[in-house]
């Protein structure tokens, strides 16, 4: 059998993704996945326990709740903040707090209270016909769907959507969803073929949002209205305005090109991924070929040409966009957190759609080394944007988009989407097909997908629950330890092989099993009974990594992996000088040290390398000319022979990696990803 | 004698900087500069035949007219244009056409009719107490002086008064200097101790223009405004406003830190760049040492640190601000034109201030590989950004500030920034001391400059006019002759020696003269008389230049220079493949051909490399794992060894390059300065 093979009719459980009965998906997300121990419990908790609590006065003190107040009459004084999407962060938390009270340990009671009430005050800004806009309610700044471009009203919208949805699937909880509902329906009397608007909202995102909503109603025009805005952008229904000539564009807010027709990613890459996550839920809902194949193009061209190591996306800061192919700066990296989080979901949706392992390869990556560093260890401070250089003397620009940590933002976006992500996130590691269940990423808790067709294939088998226990210290420990809790006879058992792994070992009852992963899959089909143990260990040792000679900014430069992990070196752990003249040695080889203490348990790399000299004295100019006799008229510019670039080398030192995900958590310093070689 | 030693009492010519007797500067801009053929005379005749002809046609398209026209009361309608300093264009335009007016061919009646024309029209819309301010009188978008962060108001005041005082140099024609007087007046009635407001524009200008107000006028009460206006800024009295956290912050409006406390150059480029050419100039005026040694350090910061090979300066597009020291990526470089052009302005007036020919290097190098390129071979199309690298497959962004030439911009400094620029050059090329003339830079002309004390030291000597006329075909050939067309008698005649040059040969009346460059300068001190020859020769062979290993955009990178020519390579010369795979081979030897045809006649500079063959197929992954068994397991990623690294080197191509400021003339396409090595 093949896992892209569609299966349908497979039940799916509580999680931010629900695909219908009839979605032509291979795979579903799998029934009731729980982390119970482990690094991404020990982060979870810090989302349960910190940020998600924190969030109720965050929201009080940014003036979100203020402005939803105002939109329902309930205080005085004027619109707070400069941004016309403020609600979404109210939203989002929201969507947060519902995946957490799916957990075990749930919501406390205080928390339940926020939640309750910030749904009053949405259903009491909530306007008759069920539009509901703060900014547009409060500001008087155009009316109702004038301003599509930079207005964010279905983006609002679609964030709503998702909190209603999740409350509903986590909890059973309708009056968020009711809310969502009525403006979701508002919206549908007014946009669409024949209605009032033919429009596009300037950023994506009630796409994906209308499509979940179809799935937890079944009502089938909300994933119709969910097509249409799909394929309504890149007709120039968003007419660029003159607003500095940025900001704004076609690319920038996903309308310069239809997205069947696109061939390259480009734009605001928050945009361009939300869109491509709503691309492949309407595909994998209707079964439409040719949006699919866009959507597996424009992921093979971002992948192949640019994504950073971390998985990170969005090269430049000017509009959050993309940058041209191969254009990936480590200083001045944008890579947004919410682009990293639109990332997740949209691999996440392209894993169970084709049921390619590749996908949730850059899946691993992205949440480990592009969501995480998002977030202090401690939760209470926050990167917009994660840079992969912070050079010595790095001067924080005057916003709050620089590689400082901050404990909020004007612009908010990126903690409570970090928050919800991180919230949901077995939801993101396991699937079922009907014949099996699928292991996409490893973390101790247990996880059980229902097989359908034990008959599958003509070998026999009952119908019945398929459930696992993992136990693992991954990442860093490659040793996995799967038992399985529950079987119904025979099912596949598939176990997911990432690209950088050198080689993996198996036994199965203690007895070693040969077994060649097929497109990244490690499949294990046979009579499974309660109590059977596999023994699953992937290879971790640290490694060099180098890019492809395309991409200037690493010329010359080697990276550290370990397992998932991409390393960083910091200014903190190389006193004396700073980053800026380190000089790595590939050739001296690599250790490891596991810390308990450091950082809250790493693995740590240690290399050698060298602290380069400083340049030659008096010269004001940083270039200087090859070649016999060149440069030598004049008193001016720096000037180097072989044997004093030899000299430069300077002293030797060790270099120290920790994992980059855990950077900027003990002083604010320089840091590189990318190390220059000799 | 010294150079540096400032000499006072010596008249100054018409040109965009007249130092006051009183000064305290080295040197002073020598009397009567022309530029009579040769390179600049080219350039300068499309400025003069192209550009400036086609201005009042751009300006009244682009509403700038029909602004000035609204606060006049002499048009209906709405404020063309989003930003509030459209004025500028119309009084930088009309700097350039003074300037031009100054020239032996001057201007034709019809640009002096729309001279006329629009200095009508600024009088018409100027406000019974002198304020005039299109923005501010149209859209009634606040009154005056309270947005003095984004408002522009004393910006637009600043170019007025640069167009009065260069209409009043050059031709003695006095209305624009009175509106402007007026205007000026206004402000200094307001701004200052004791007055109503204590505050600085967002953007620096009016300081360098009030300083040169001074000059022309005698009154000392504008020197120091201008002197206030320096000292004023860097005490939070711009407390930045909430706009998505960028564009309008401390550093950006250059409001961050006192300028005598700064230690390095920061936030927006031309702003930062406008302000210390104020500097310079209240320096210069008052014989402020903390002053000047602010100017001097930030130079050098600038210089060693933030400065691209071009002369350019301003890596992020973002804020149009620099970045952190040695972030210089080539891709998506920002170096504005307009940065460039205040980077001459503050070079040249560092220049007379020290004396120091490190600063007519930086000048040279700048107007040729940073100024220039912004403008077409044929005037009819700018750069406002200008990139070292533009990709294959290079995507324009939304707005006009991309690698693409545009015929004019939303935002139009730079065009007619050049135009003044390059209208008054020769004002650049030479200046005077007393004891003779300092030529800086080199073309085909005829430069003289007062002798006031032939005496000094001693040896006699005449008072009276010194002048050479001088023959080159510079940069393209090496060779200057200068002969002196008149002479006092015994005086100094000094010429600057690049940086850059790896040697130069010199001959006084066909005699050989050993002579070694003493700072940067040839001083020749002798009994001159009408008639002598002097040949001087700089090597312009093309030569390999590589950067401060901290420049880590151009890791593993060498550049071709040839003489002040920084050269690039762009697709057009390079059929078949694109730029992206391209490998240089430094070893190869580099070869120059003069090229009449081409680009209007350039030295073109033939070097050999690879053209890298293809990565790995089937990788979706860029990087890939050094060292053995790395990335076996499995089949995704690009993997490659050291055998396949060779075959990938792939075929031998010949590599062409042509001078920077000439690429994008000949079709869009990708272009690169730096080029990488095997």
């Amino acid at each position: 059998m093949s896992l892209a093979e569609p299966r349908a009719g497979v039940a799916c459980p509580a999680g931010p993704l629900r695909p219908s009965a009839a979605a032509r998906a291979a795979l579903r997300p799998a029934a009731g996945s729980r982390i119970s121990g482990g690094f991404w419990q020990e982060r979870r908790a810090v989302v349960a326990g910190v940020c998600i609590p924190q969030g109720p006065a965050l929201l009080e003190t940014a003036g979100n709740l203020h402005n939803l107040r105002l939109a329902a009459g309930l205080a005085e004084g004027g619109y707070r903040g400069a941004l016309p999407f403020l609600d979404t962060d109210v939203y989002k938390w929201l969507e947060a707090a519902a995946w957490q009270a799916a957990e075990p340990d749930s919501l406390p009671a205080d928390l339940r209270a926020d939640v309750d009430g910030m749904i009053a005050l949405i259903a009491a800004a909530q306007q008759p016909d069920g539009y509901v806009d703060s900014w547009f309610q409060v500001t008087g700044n155009g009316q109702r769907y004038q301003d599509l471009r930079w207005g964010h009203e279905l983006y609002c919208a679609g964030h709503l959507i998702q909190a209603g949805v999740a409350l509903h699937r986590s909890t059973g909880r309708t009056d968020l969803l009711d809310i969502a509902r009525r403006f979701a329906d508002q919206i549908d009397s007014v946009f669409g073929p024949g209605k009032a608007i033919d429009g596009v909202c300037g950023h994506p995102e009630v796409e994906t949002a209308l499509v979940e909503l179809y799935r937890e109603t079944g009502e089938r025009r909300y994933l119709e209205l969910a097509g249409y805005f799909v394929d309504r952008r890149g007709h120039g229904l968003l007419a660029p305005e003159d607003r500095r000539g940025r900001g704004t564009g076609p690319a920038y807010c996903q309308d310069h090109v239809p997205v069947r027709e696109a061939q390259e990613v480009t734009g605001h890459a928050v945009r361009q991924l939300y869109l491509l996550a709503g691309v492949a839920d309407v595909a994998a809902e209707t079964g439409d070929e040719e949006l699919r194949a866009a959507a597996e193009r424009l992921w093979a061209e971002m992948t192949a040409r640019k994504t950073y190591l971390t998985g990170g996306i969005g090269a430049h800061h000017d509009e959050e966009d993309f940058g041209d192919a191969y254009e990936l700066p480590s200083e001045r990296a944008y890579c947004e957190t919410c682009a990293a989080v639109a990332s997740v979901q949209w691999n996440w949706r392209m894993a169970l759609l084709t049921g390619e392992a590749k996908y949730s390869d850059l899946l691993e990556r992205t949440v480990f080394n592009a969501v995480l560093p998002g977030m202090s260890l401690d939760g209470e401070r926050w990167h917009y944007v994660n840079p992969l250089q912070v050079r010595d003397g790095y001067r924080q620009p005057d916003g709050d988009h620089g590689a400082r940590r901050a404990p909020w933002f004007s612009c908010a976006c990126c903690p409570p989407n970090v928050m919800r992500l991180l919230a949901s996130l077995p939801h993101y590691f396991a699937s079922a097909d009907g014949t099996g269940l699928q292991l996409h990423q490893y973390a101790t808790g247990r996880y059980s997908a229902r097989i359908a067709d034990g008959d599958r294939d003509g070998i026999g088998g009952e119908a019945g629950e398929a459930a696992v226990r993992v136990a693992t210290e991954y990442p860093w420990n490659g040793r996995i330890s799967i038992t399985v809790a529950e079987s119904p006879g025979l099912w596949t058992l598939s176990l997911r092989v990432p690209g950088w792994s050198a080689g993996a070992r198996l036994t199965v009852g203690g007895e070693p099993v040969e077994s060649a992963p097929e497109d990244g899959w490690l499949r294990l089909r046979r009579e499974w009974r309660a109590g059977d143990e596999v023994e699953f260990e992937l290879v971790l040792e640290p490694r060099l990594t180098v890019a492809d000679p395309r991409v200037d900014a690493v010329r010359g430069c080697v990276a550290i992996e370990r397992g998932p992990l991409v390393y960083c070196v910091e200014g903190v752990d190389h006193p004396g000088g700073g980053l800026d003249d380190l000089v790595f040695d590939p050739a001296a080889g690599l250790t490891e040290k596991q810390d308990p203490a450091l950082l809250g348990g790493v693995a740590v790399v240690r290399a050698t390398g060298w602290r380069r000299g400083a340049g030659a004295e008096g010269g004001w100019w940083p270039y200087r000319s090859l070649g016999p006799g060149a440069g030598e008229g004049t008193g001016n510019g720096a000037r180097q022979g072989a044997d004093e670039e030899v000299r430069h080398l300077g002293e030797q030192v060790e270099v120290t990696a920790i994992p980059y995900f855990a950077w900027a958590n003990r002083e604010d310093g320089p840091m590189r990803v990318w190390l220059p070689t000799r």
